[in-house]
Order: C-alpha cells, then structure tokens, then sequence
C-alpha cells in the first residue's frame, strides 16, 4: 500500500479513536466543483426512465425498477438488471474465493478508491437519493455523499487497523529448562462468509456503507438488497466499487446489487441461504426482529426506536423550541434520530423568565414548528419530502385519533420547485403520560406528542422505560439543574441510550458525526450493533493460529 | 492505579499483541514455596469432610456437596452452601449497581489481587483440582494454577486495554464557516449486566476464569455456576476474589458461587432469568446449543469437538508415534483439545526409512500408546483418572461395537499411590473411512480412531468435513511436502480450525499457551468464543456517548 493510502486510513483512525472532529470529504456542496450541481442534475436526468446498465456483475435475467419521486410523484422509470437469488450467491461464492484472499492492504486500496470514485458523483447521488428518500437537496448531498463516504471510511480504518491487531507470523520460543521449545506461528484473519446488506428507504446510502464496507474490508464478498424504493443513489455506490474492483483486477462480483421490487421481494431467500454468514440491516424492527433470529449468522441491525426529549428547565425557551422544531422537522421527522416524544412536567419549565405551564410549552413548541414550517426560506427546504405514502397516511390517523388534543395540524408545505411533492410538517400533539396507547409507540414521520408528566423524575422515569421497551437511539435533555441531568445519564445510559444536554443553536440531537459520536449503542431494542465500535468490524472474521515446528 | 500494577497489565497486553512467549506465573511447582506441595497437601485435606465456609455471599440456606475424588473412589465430603437462584440474582443485581460505577483502575486493582492471592493457594487448588477432575497432580498444578492465572490475566488485560479505548472526555469542535460549534462529549463502557458462568466438570479453573475475569473486569456482578462434581478448585478460586473485593471495602457479591447437584440442577433457572445478560459455557454440546438459542443474552461457549490428524508423511516415525500417544493420552483424552481422528492413507505414510503401511501405522501408534501407558514411570502420571463413570463406559461400549478392529485395547493402569483410582488408557481403533458411524462424532475420552482413507487429500477431505459439522478445537498434521501443508492449512482455516503441524518432542497439539494461542476460534461448531479475542471483552459492556452543549 502506498504511504499516502496509509496516512489517509491512519488519520482516520486517528481521528475515531480521539473522537475529535474529522471530515474527510467536506459536507458543503461549495468545496467540489464549481458546476457540481448543474453536472450532477444533468448526470442524474440522463439516468431516468433507462437500463441502468453500469454493474459489472453478470447473469442476470430481465430487468426491474420501481422507484417513484416524492418530490415528483412520478415513476423514475430507471430499470435496474434483475438477479436470481440463486445466482447471486453463486457468483459471490465465486467471487469470495479470490477476495478472501486478496491482502488487507489491497482491499484497503481499492475501497478507497472506490470512496474517491464516489466522490466523484455525489452531486448525482444527492439527486437520486433526493427523488427516492424525499430528502432535500443539501440534505441528500450531506447524508448521502459526504457523511456516507466518511462512515465509509470510518468502517475501512477501524476494519484495517484491526485486520493488523497481531502479527502475521512470530517466532515462539519457550525456555523449557535444559533447551528451548521453538515454534513457527501465524495468525491469519478469516473472512466468515458472503455478506448480505440490507438497505432502507430513507438513507439508502447512509445505512449501507458502514455493514458494505466493514464486510468488504475484512474480506467477505458482499451482495446490497437495497429497499425497492431507493435504489439509484446505492447503485451508483455499488458500479463504482465494481469498476475500482475491476481496475484492481479483482472480479466486479466481490460486491452485486439485487434489485426487487415490493411485490415480488428476494429478501428472506437470500437472507436464509446457509452461503449468507454475514446480513447487515436497517429497517422496521418486525423484519429486523426475523434476521435476528436467523441461525448461524452474525447479524448487525439497526431497527425501530422511539426518541425522548425531556423539557425539564432551560435559559431561554424559545432557542428550545426552535431547536426541538427543527429536529423534529428536519427531512419530516424520517430521520431515525428525531424525537417523538417531549415529556414535560404538569409543574411546567423553569426559564430565566419564570415558570412556564405545560400548555404554554405547548403552545411554543407548537408556534415554533409552524413558524418553522410556513418561513418561505426554511420550510420546504427543512422538511423535504414524505417517502411513501404510508407515512402520509400514518399522520393523519394519528391526528384523527387524537381528537381535540392536536395542537398543530399537520400542513401540506407548497414547495414552489415540486409543486407536486408529498409533504407534511409535524403535528403536534398534547398528551397526557397515561394516554400510553397514544405515545408508547413508534409513530414514524412527522408526529410529536408533548407528554404531560407528573415531574421531572417521572419524565425520565417514562423516558428510560421507553427506551429500555420500545428502543431510542437518541435522547435529548433540557435542564439548569446539574444534578438532574446526572441523574438523565446515568439512568438512560443504563438502558444504552446516548443523551445530549441543551441542545440550542447549530447543534442537533439528529445529527451523529462520523469518527465522534456512536450511532445506536447496540444495547438496546432499536439496534444490535453500533457505528462504529470495533465489534462492527470484529464480529466479520474469524482469528485462526497455526503453529509449526521449527 | 499504581504503577506496578498497571505495569503488569501493560506486559501482558504487550505480550498478546506481539504473541510472543509470556506466563506471569511460573509453571513448574518449584519455583513456588519449597514447602508449598505438603502444606498445599495439608491445606486440601483440612477442607474434607468439612461445610466451605470461605465465601463471604449471603443469604444461603442448608448446605450441599457431592463430589468424588476419581483417584480415591470416595467422597470428598465437602458441604457448600446453598442459595436459591432468587437469593443469587438479587445479590448480584445489588453488587450490580456498586460495581458497575467502580472504576476500571479499581477494578483491575481488585482482580490482580485476588490473582495474587488465587496464586498462594496454587498448590491447595492442584490437589482441590486432582481429586474433583481425576487429572494428575502435575497437569491440576500447571492447569488450574499458572495457567489459568495467565488466562485470567489475558482477559483482564485485554478488558483493560479495550475499555480506555477511548477517551473519557472529549471537546468537538466543529468549524460552521462564520463560527465553531463545540460540544462537550463523554464515553461510558455500560456493563450488559449479571453474568452467569456455567463450569465443566474436567477444568473447573481453567475454562471457567476467562470468562469470570471478562464479565467482571467490564463491570458486571457474576455468578459462578460449577459443575457439581468439580466445586472445591473455582471455590476457592471465587472465596479469593471475594476476599480482594471486601479488602477493597466492596461487596463480595459482586462475585457469587451457586452450587447444585446433579439431582437438582439450578443452572436453567439462572440462565433464562431476565437480569442475566451475560453467560460463558463450557460443556456438552446439547446444553450448549440451548444456552447459545437463549435470546436476550450474550453468550460465550466453548462446547465439544472432534479433532483430528492427518498423518501424510513424516521424517522420523517413531517421534511422531510417541508424540501422538503422549497426546492421546495426556489426562486420558479428556481434554478438549485431544486428539480423536487419525487419518491415514491406504497408500501408507512416507517416512525417511520408506513408506510405512496403514497397518504398520496402527501397530506402530498402538504400541507406542501401549508402551508410554505401561511404563512405570510415566503412564499413570501422563493418564491421570477417568473423571467420571459415563467416560468409562463408553470406552467399554466402543471397544464392544469395534469388535476386532481394536487394535489396542483400553488397560486398567494400577496408580501404585491410588489404588483405587478409575483409570483407562487410550483404546487404539483402525476403522475404514466408510465407516462413518464409527469416527465421526464426539467420543469424548482415552478412544483414537486410525481412520484409513483413499489418500492424503481424501484425510484432509473428512478432516474438512468434520470440522465444519462437528467442530474442532485442534488440528495435527505430519507431512514433510510443503504444498500439501499449505493445502491444509487452507482448507482447515477456512472452517476456522487451527492447524499444528509436524509436532514432535516437547510439542503437543493439546497445549495452547495464553497470551500466544486462541483457545477455540469461535468459527465452527466447537464454540462461538475464543480466549482471547477482543470480542471476548467488548461484547461484554456497550458503549454510549453523551453530548453537551459547551
């Protein structure tokens, strides 16, 4: 491996271990070239209604594609080559013969070249994973370009770096009193097996590259089952791994795509299929639930959470407000990172202005989501985009079921460019703690429920409940009170589940910064695994020793 | 921490990085104190006949013991004390919230001490261990003292190592063009919870530390569940670590023993209780396959195995036959790590004086079993005692169904200072490789089976086949053609078995030395764990990070 390949890799590990900032694409569209945006809109045009005909991989039989805009509200008409299970595994078989055995030295280097081919096209995968998922533009561009590929990478260098935890080989010599036993040793990491990767609807690159790229680095030849509704931006993904493959003069199989479609799904067929050792997932929790459950393969999963915010005191109220409609507005609450629930005592907010009531913190969070979502310069841009109709339909019977107790009313936001893009902002609803059939569960997309508590204690004490029942992947914590919020992190990382404290400004619960902040812990019910501890690299091979007589 | 102490966790972190020689504790019993057999001795015989009253656990109710002593055939009469499952879990849960929010300094502090006083009661332990596992005082010296001592320090200092990985406390700053957004994070290693460790009946010490240091390095209050007729060695073992604990004015139930019977098993019960997060098993693997379908819990296990040899080609015959009857016979086959399967070829086996005949092969392996067993001086010593009477008898059965294909038969080997002991010397079996019903399971104890295949690469064919449907724990093969070395060592690898080739001498395929050797890869039926990965530690606690606002 070249030294400068090295020092990239070494500077990211560098970089996870201190947990300090690190970026190794910038997330601003304006440090790429200047005609990025036109070119990529262009690159992304010239994709619709075509053959996608940019895989390497081979054997396939027809053609499939099923993927419609949500800002468009049309088919993208982009035809996807269709694969047998059974051919998918054979050719990863195949492909696994030579990648299991290529160094971790070149696997490095080719993975990292196919980050830099990536990066060529992320202004067309911004557009493509914008008009699949509903992201907004700059959305699409961070979650799907630059952070995806940081991710990437933070996988790549925590998968090498523990690829070279032991020696290769070692000289063993034992003093055995009168002489020396010598032994020759080596220690090699076996990969476990082909890998299956199995992609969601909303951060159809995001969630993908961390299971792809650990699996590929620690030698395991990989096939993406992307959702049937976002599968361009991880196609674009996958060719360009294939043609860094290629050039390396490893076989494009080392890494396929297979495309399906909603009615006609391939999931469980490739999932069950004893040759799969390795399935990466991300996705509702009763499909997460069923891999689980597999027998005989090691299973990373990221699933349903329900998120929490306890509103115990804060400084100034309406930077809380504005801060938690934001988060709970950003891409219509479609970010597993959103929060759901706001628990706020029937005691009401302590504030540097007094004490506000239970129905004033309604009230503001209310006016603040709807200032939010009716400001012609923030609105449609924060929201986005509702991915599927499902979601559509979720909000308004959980508005219908909430009767009187809606304190905002989920709007449709005209977006002046799509005048035809599925839209909603949050609703906003006021509950109380034992209305639990209404809060106690998963309601994804844009819904917030205001939760009137007893107090603070009892807020965190429904909040650890849920997170330890339901799963969280984030929490969020409102409070002056220094011991109080001792008592948030210890309670709630108990039940394995991150808390971020006064949250005001530029920073956001949602977001979780490659090389710095673990995205879910792997301990609770949301997920079994965690960017980017070192068992998501770990758990992929296997360390074997063999021992010579010298 | 003083830096003595964390000297001693550096070298031996050091050493299983580099994976080079490393005992913290001497193996020979001479370099202990001179008087430390006879005072071990005497120590042993004052707990016989005698309630333990060493634990410091509360909250027993009666007392209870079932042991025998392989080399006396009698009782040992040690009465522990017994605690309903209920009374286990609720101590633990208690110790739980104490040790859990003890530093990992403190707690290295308190487990290398208790190391240190394990370390004085050495020879104590070698006779506890003799008279529960049947194994010879020197093997129960070296097994349950030195070595497990250095397995139990291999997992603490790896435990160690991996829980200061990060840092504890971090500033991110991140530069948003006209300002920096700085946050304040921390990291927190959260213990999974209660750890249950299920012992086995031969290495009561050995197998059953790695596991205990593991669980209770990462913060998590551990029941110690022994095998009911191996109690006394991990005991006391478990009275020491409670004594470290207390002297360092914590619970000593952060550690408990629960003792049953064979008559009334208690270990379901702890299993399948919902605060057991973590459980290490060691046994059969029936159980263990019920242990690992447990859901909810991180399971560790090292279950049965069948290993084998392939026998190509070797330089000097007669070093090879008394390499592998050592190895045979070595406590009587009752290690995991014993050898069961020798696979010849019909072709015979080259050796530097011509080729040698599959018959002359399983004459020359029979009689150098024969002869080490019936030398005076070292065949009731190398054999040790059956531990149990299931062992025994299936030697009998075996021989019975083997008929005239035994081409040595299982001998009653006279211990002129016990001589009452149950002892059996290997039975030596040539069958057909058709003969599948025969070789191609676990047959746990002193049975070789001279498996006569096609050629060489059908040996390794059947060995392959083996090991991915019954697991392998070891691996030996004599060939002086180094292609075909490299041929096994490939096709054993990839079903995650380690290869030890040409051993001879002072080398024995049994032998897995800590801080240098995985014990088990985790890859194939034989276990889903290996001592010492850093998986081993790591799926043992979660980590959660929190964020601030600065």
């Amino acid at each position: 491996m070249n030294t400068s390949l090295k020092e990239r890799l070494e500077a990211a590990y560098a970089a996870q271990q201190s947990r300090t900032y690190f970026a190794a694409w910038p997330e601003s569209p304006r440090a790429y070239a200047e005609d990025g945006m036109a070119q990529g809109l262009l690159a992304f045009q010239s994709l619709l209604t075509q053959n996608f005909t940019e895989l390497l991989q081979e054997g396939s039989q027809g053609w499939v594609g099923d993927e419609v805009s949500p800002y468009m509200m049309t088919g993208l008409g982009v035809q996807y080559p269709k694969f047998a299970p059974e051919v998918l595994i054979a050719n990863a078989k195949s492909a696994q013969k030579v990648w299991s055995k290529t160094s971790a030295d070149i696997r490095a280097a080719v993975l990292l070249d196919a980050l830099d081919r990536v990066a060529l096209r992320f202004f067309e995968i911004a557009y493509a994973t914008m008009h699949t998922t509903g992201q907004s533009f700059m959305m699409s561009f961070q979650a799907s370009g630059p952070h995806a590929n940081d991710r990437a990478l933070e996988v790549l260098s925590m998968a090498y770096h523990e690829l070279n935890r032991f020696p290769s080989d070692v000289t063993w010599v034992k003093n055995m009193g009168k002489f020396d036993l010598t032994l020759q040793k080596n220690y090699k990491a076996i990969p476990k097996g082909v890998a299956l990767v199995i992609g969601c609807s909303t951060f159809p690159t995001w969630n993908t590259v961390p299971g792809l790229f650990g699996s590929l680095m620690t030698g395991n030849a990989s096939i993406v089952k992307p959702h049937p509704k976002s599968v361009l931006p991880i196609a674009i993904v996958v060719a360009e791994i294939q043609k860094a493959l290629v050039a390396a003069g490893l076989p494009a199989s080392v890494v396929q795509l297979g495309v399906d479609t909603l009615d006609h799904p391939i999931t469980k067929e490739l999932a069950e299929n004893t040759a799969v050792k390795l399935i990466d997932y991300t996705g509702g929790s009763a499909f997460g639930d069923y891999i689980e459950s597999l027998q005989g393969k090691t299973v990373f999963t990221e699933k349903a959470g329900v998120n929490s915010v306890i509103l115990d005191s804060v400084a100034d109220a309406s930077a809380v407000f504005g801060n938690l409609a934001f988060a709970a507005s950003l891409y219509s609450g479609q970010m597993c990172t959103a929060p759901q629930n706001i628990f706020v005592s029937a005691e009401g907010v302590n504030t540097a202005e007094g004490i506000l009531s239970y129905d004033d913190v309604v009230a503001g969070i209310a006016n603040a989501v709807k200032g939010l979502a009716e400001n012609p310069k923030m609105g449609a841009g924060t929201l986005g985009a509702i991915q599927n109709d499902i979601t559509s339909t979720r909000v308004k019977s959980v508005e219908a079921a909430a009767g009187s107790s809606v304190a905002l009313a989920s709007m449709n936001i005209v977006n002046p460019e799509f005048p035809d893009a599925r839209t909603a902002s949050p609703t906003v609803i006021a509950v109380d703690a034992a209305d639990m059939k209404s809060w106690k569960h998963e309601c994804f997309g844009p819904i917030v429920f205001v939760v009137k508590t007893e107090s603070a204690a009892h807020s965190l004490a429904l909040t650890s409940d849920s997170a330890a029942e339901l799963g969280a992947i984030t929490c969020s914590c409102y409070s002056t009170d220094n011991d109080f919020m001792v008592e948030v992190e210890d309670a709630m990382n108990e039940v394995f589940t991150p808390v971020s404290f006064n949250f005001t400004g530029a920073a956001f619960v949602n977001q979780h910064a490659a090389f710095s902040d673990f995205h879910v812990t792997g301990g609770n019910p949301s997920g079994n695994a965690s960017f980017t501890d070192s068992q998501y690299v770990n758990r992929r091979f296997v360390w074997v020793g063999n021992r010579k007589m010298a």
